[in-house]
């Protein structure tokens, strides 16, 4: 169609013109994928030495590809290394040409024998993120010990606990504490499922159809420390999974910290009063002098809806793929890195808003209302042998009349709490304790205080650490 | 502000009238938690057990609760339990009402002793969980058997690979069925991980504080087969990270299943014409007579964005939650239970369409052209000492040539080839042939006859059966 | 390969067994569609007449047709139509059925002339969201006659405004509720250029390829009440843009309701204790007999996520979908439907939630403090002069005075202020003063009493109603 | 609580050493919001001129400010500028900072007058979105002026029109080319009522309670060019709905291109064969030497889940945000930068490759079977009397009769059709004509010759250019 394509010439000029510049940039993964540069020349190592197991090429140039992907990691390192924006599009096209032009091309051009980028990206990506989840367990370990630590050294404090954000029955501030350590802790555990999935080995899987030459990719993995490889070419190099996994399970890990940060924003206003957080962790205001305002924990709650687009966003691409590698894939080397930041520096600062948090007993304590033991009122009768559901009536009768008295229950006479039922004598001002109330708790996970130092030992045990 | 509240009645009061019936129907779960009705009944069996342990009920009083919660069970199951739309808002509710019908309030009315409608809506939801999950590993085994035998019976059909959907190497069409298998293998694995999270018995942490009678949390998880107990009380009201891991899990399968429908839909086309869905699974159209559409594939697809909806839905609601548990939390059983109909509907479809998809290998051979072997050519001079880098040019010329010449690489004269490089010798004619090609990737995970075996064996090895 | 076939048959032979059933059940959508039953109804009236100007029928049959059409959605109402779940898979299917059974296969069986379900359920889709639509903004309207009312009657309440939740100006309550009503207002204006999208009538244009009957398109429109037509066949059988569209708008007007829950649930805390939820509006919980909880506002926050989660699900299933009809869009209707029935109830609880919400003035008063004046401590200053970020610092170290006097700023003393500044005279003490503050916030949108009445009467006037 | 601090310092040391670092790395925006300079500046200006009409500085002043910023900005535009990454933490900050370098605090201290940040950001994110949302509407009219140009040169060219992906109907290539305009002229459309929504100034409401010195807002709004002003300023300080909003838009304005390119993909495989992605559009493979890939196209496609993961990311971010301005909102930054980049380059990139695309007629001719004509068959029997329903069975009949002889439906004999229905007549093969085919469906938006030149001039009257 010689002459259509003449007529859209016309008007396709723009197009054309300065397309090239357009589509290069569009194309390019250089601008992001180079974190991935020392992933990269790891890989091109273990490659080139099963090469040589299988005498593709000699001893002799195995010494040189390994020294000269050596010192382009050394060039990157100093950032000595030049980038050609015309032809480097990926880490893959620029640490072949830099170790050409080092080595010579004549060896450095069976580098990629029977090998593709599609196998290279994702071996790439999978060493880069079992690093940085190493990274970020032990971030995530510290964290824990930090919540342990600040829970033993307010253990006798006392708060009122929440359901529907109403005060509903007292607790410790360190079971509190421990509630959110409990779903980090969660995170602690998940990980290493995920982790398990990166460490799938794709090495020598080819294009789509797996190597031609008889690569030993056992070896590979094994050199690689990968425990595992991945089992069929076509799958392979499709294969975005492990970074599914990797934003699902951090969504769910920046959700826990956004709770968190819910909780600590609500206790840092001036209503609830219950902590501050540091100046550190704080900011001002440039139009109001008296404000101190927790921002690091916005920041994380905003954050978390970052993730979980990044996740959510990321799946959809991966959705509909057709068979074997698709250049959509490309999408999903840029939320792994963004995430994998925005977690890891997430938890430090978590970390750090709790470690420094000052707390105010005393407000927590002012916050404590004698109503919040109405169902210690009717575990009470239930130990008197009436069936709870008449006691929750009944407990909730004691509310109503101290409100018709303009009191609290506490300070109701016995008079009028025998008016109510008989069965209340004069041991039930023992249950007017908020100390007691919390320490009746005692069965594995409640607020007493030696079920939350089970708890902390147990988190200690688990992170195998202790302060 | 008693002034106030008497203007707000004028324009509030088509908000007061019939808004009970607004806020009921809004407020109730009923409507789909009653799915959960066996599984509280269990619940709540167990937690008599554990008050009868504690002398809270006597034996007979446990007998009754038992045998009147078993009867109605079986009114669930008769569907003659009638619904109280106006106090009936949850399952537990009505099954506490009913149980009190049957055995009397007086007894019925202790089995709530220390308990809290938070911790029961976690245990009956996970215990309905494990179940569903249990169903579909099993479903899920079945569907991979399918696999592997459709695998197996077409072992020496040979189809063209693609990357990018354009043709790129020759595979066998039982390496590409096995490729969708290995997603669904390792959605497998992911399970069990999900299972042992789901399997964390919340029972007996009370309303948020814990349970104030020393009740026995071990006890109560091992009667109901958990094999851990959720460690914190506040955690425990506040956790719906089981229903994040389901719906994760399940987003990600849903993925896998969609990329397999997408295949199967573009295999079926007219073009491909590479099979052919079964009738049970297409329909037809209601205006053109000759139509047969692969409808289940479609709706496999279109269900994905369900799940994956529901997945990144929930984890909103989840955000920004405060501590312990607010009401927001029932917006987390519908979905669970949507999600895991969903997935099971569409793992026994997608079994169903492979296992009766009619396959066309001449239409498959037909589509192999000689360019598929461009880089079997090139391995060919890499085997006489070309460096690859220099090999993937020439074969690029090869290319070039044939299509110059009007004719297919495999057509083109030795003497052609020849004046492209003299390292071609006569036994270049070797190469051409889609079979050798196929076989020549025999490491692991390749496309030749022995790796493909392999890869069945361990798929029937992981799922236990073989056909 | 015949072979095949019957070993696949062995091991495929439980999913062929029963098959039928899963099949029939997943591919039916009557269950959800049948909502679309009088729509549906109108779209074959309206397609029946066009038929009749081709006279492709009859006018008698046209009659006949009507009448039979009607009867069905008649039926419809009394509940006595029957379905027949071998073969009713869609509201299309049923009607059709039935139309035949009343008047006759031989005139019922001319309705389809041309016509395609592809483009009906477009249309009833359309038809039935429009109804739906209208009803919502009405509710809206509702809605914002709740929170102008509400303004007026608390014209005179002060309360601290907050910015990352730390007190920071005194703002009238009624302010922020207005602040809350812009946001709705917002919602209103964008609903009808949504409605405007889904009023563009895709009737006639046939499977994909257009009517080939000369079939009036735009009277077929004009007699539906659609303003549009829908400009191409192919992109009017693939068009859910008008399902996006709502869902989109759906799930922005959740995140409005939902922040306006955050504020009235964070409100109703015990800390805060600024409002009250009336009790019909609020539950009480099982174990504790002193709670009164917002479920109705934690609800319509927690069902936020779950219309966002319908929004991006649904686009992920649109997102691959190849040129025009294809299954995948079924997945449009459920999502439609659920949506707007939450949304509708959402804003009706809200406005009933607010119509009879309980306000504390003197809580609001008594948590205004001095240091919330800090900012019109430098304006003080601005206005003899001084540098707007120098007033800033100067405020700032008033703050700090007080701290270090132990008291407010507005009980420093003179001589102190003089220390900081010599420019602070006698008349600072008339800063110290919430009305004047609030008062001198009179520009277009500021929390001055002049200003919100003028918010009021805007949207009074944009509503067409006052109280 | 000293003793707790002291201890705590003890496990906190590590988070308290280079805290600062991580915190105001993690709190600092300039690194993306600097692209924000022009329009931070441009407001600033706007603000200035307020505060010289209420006499706060002189025109003395005004000049020296005007002259100021107009100076920073050529320090941004020559990138000459130096950040202070201890101090400059978003473009507000360095760009007051630099100002009170030029002209002195003395005068540049006045410019903060009564304006806060919250409000700036705003103004900014406004202006900036504005412009590029202007250029993205002038980008999307070229890309649809290519769209009909090609339909123009292309309108002889016939197809198969698809359902299910199933061959369906014949139309015109134009009509599908069409029909892809119609949903981004629908872009189009919808892009206006989302400038309307971005052009609300905020300007003047202070940090959230108003202006105290009388700021006329409808000035500056006028100055800047907004027609309208943001009527609360609480609601203003905590407005992201126009984020929210352009975020949608390019959901589904992304969705679109998806669609577009997932039909281009199909089309360009070996097996379609209907078209060819330029050279310029496409990329090779770095092992097999014979590939040509439409890599533009696929990561359209994959691009289109990044822009829906910030539309449901930052939704989220905002869904549960109380009152007024909190510091999560600052995440809506980069999804709006990043998603506009995204747009504004994937329709460039799709312009291009429509542009150029390279159309094989004849290939799409031979996709075109007689059994596409079978609705044509149903209509022949239609216009002779019988009932559609009827016509569609006979037409089955005809394709069952055609599959048993072995032929097409359009060489069945006479003979062999009359036995099916003797009302099938010689006319009956001037039915098996494609081109008569496609010029029957006449009705607007149909495929006929007519039709489609009418939709090419209904977009060229819309975007006011034709070619």
């Amino acid at each position: 169609m010689a002459s259509e394509s003449a007529s859209t010439f016309l008007w396709g000029g723009r197009f054309s013109s300065g397309l090239d510049d357009l589509m290069m940039q569009f194309n390019e993964s250089l601008s992001f994928d180079k974190c991935l540069c020392h992933a990269d020349i790891q890989g091109s190592i273990t490659f080139a030495r099963a090469l040589q197991k299988l005498n593709i090429i000699t001893e002799e140039e195995l010494t040189q590809i390994t020294s000269g992907l050596q010192q382009v990691g050394e060039e990157w390192d100093k950032g000595t290394i030049v980038i050609n924006p015309k032809s480097d599009e990926d880490i893959h096209t620029i640490n072949e040409r830099r170790l050409g032009e080092i080595i010579g091309t004549q060896v450095a051009g069976k580098l990629h024998t029977g090998r593709s980028r599609n196998e290279q990206i994702g071996v790439d990506m999978r060493l880069w993120a079992r690093e940085q989840l190493k990274d970020i367990a032990s971030s995530l370990k510290d964290a824990l010990a930090v919540f342990t630590a600040k829970a033993k050294v307010t253990l006798p404090v006392l708060m009122p606990g929440y359901t529907h954000l109403q005060r509903a029955q007292p607790v410790r501030f360190s079971h509190w504490l421990l509630s959110h350590a409990t779903f980090l802790l969660g995170d602690l555990q998940r990980l290493s499922g995920v982790a398990d999935r990166v460490a799938s080995c794709p090495l020598g899987v080819g294009a789509l159809a797996g190597n031609p030459f008889g690569i030993d990719r056992e070896f590979m993995a094994k050199d690689l420390g990968f425990p595992t490889i991945h089992p069929n070419s076509l799958a392979a190099v499709a294969d975005r999974d492990f970074v599914v996994d990797i934003l699902q399970w951090a969504s769910l890990l920046m959700v826990h910290l956004s709770r968190l940060s819910e909780d600590l924003i609500l206790f840092s206003t001036a209503e609830f009063g219950f902590c501050q957080v540091a100046d550190a962790y704080s900011t001002g205001s440039s139009l109001m002098p008296q404000k101190k305002n927790p921002d690091s924990l916005e920041l994380i709650r905003g954050k978390a809806g970052r993730v979980m687009g990044q996740s959510s966003g990321f799946l959809s691409s991966l959705k509909s793929l057709p068979t074997s590698y698709n250049k959509d894939l490309q999408e999903s080397v840029e939320p792994l890195i963004d995430s994998l930041k925005t977690v890891s520096d997430c938890i430090k600062i978590t970390a750090g808003v709790v470690a420094t948090l000052e707390i105010r007993p005393e407000k927590m304590k002012a916050a404590l209302t004698a109503d919040m033991l109405a169902t210690d009122v009717a575990d009470y009768l239930v130990l008197k042998g009436v069936p709870f559901r008449e006691t929750h009536h009944i407990a909730g009768s004691v509310v109503r009349k101290a409100e018709e008295q303009g009191t609290s229950i506490s300070e109701l006479s016995l008079e009028h709490l025998k008016e109510i039922t008989p069965l209340f004598e004069a041991d039930i001002k023992d249950v007017f304790d908020f100390e007691r109330s919390v320490e009746k708790r005692t069965s594995t996970g409640g607020t007493s205080k030696a079920s939350v130092l089970e708890q902390i030992a147990s988190i200690e045990a688990f992170i195998g650490k202790a302060n």
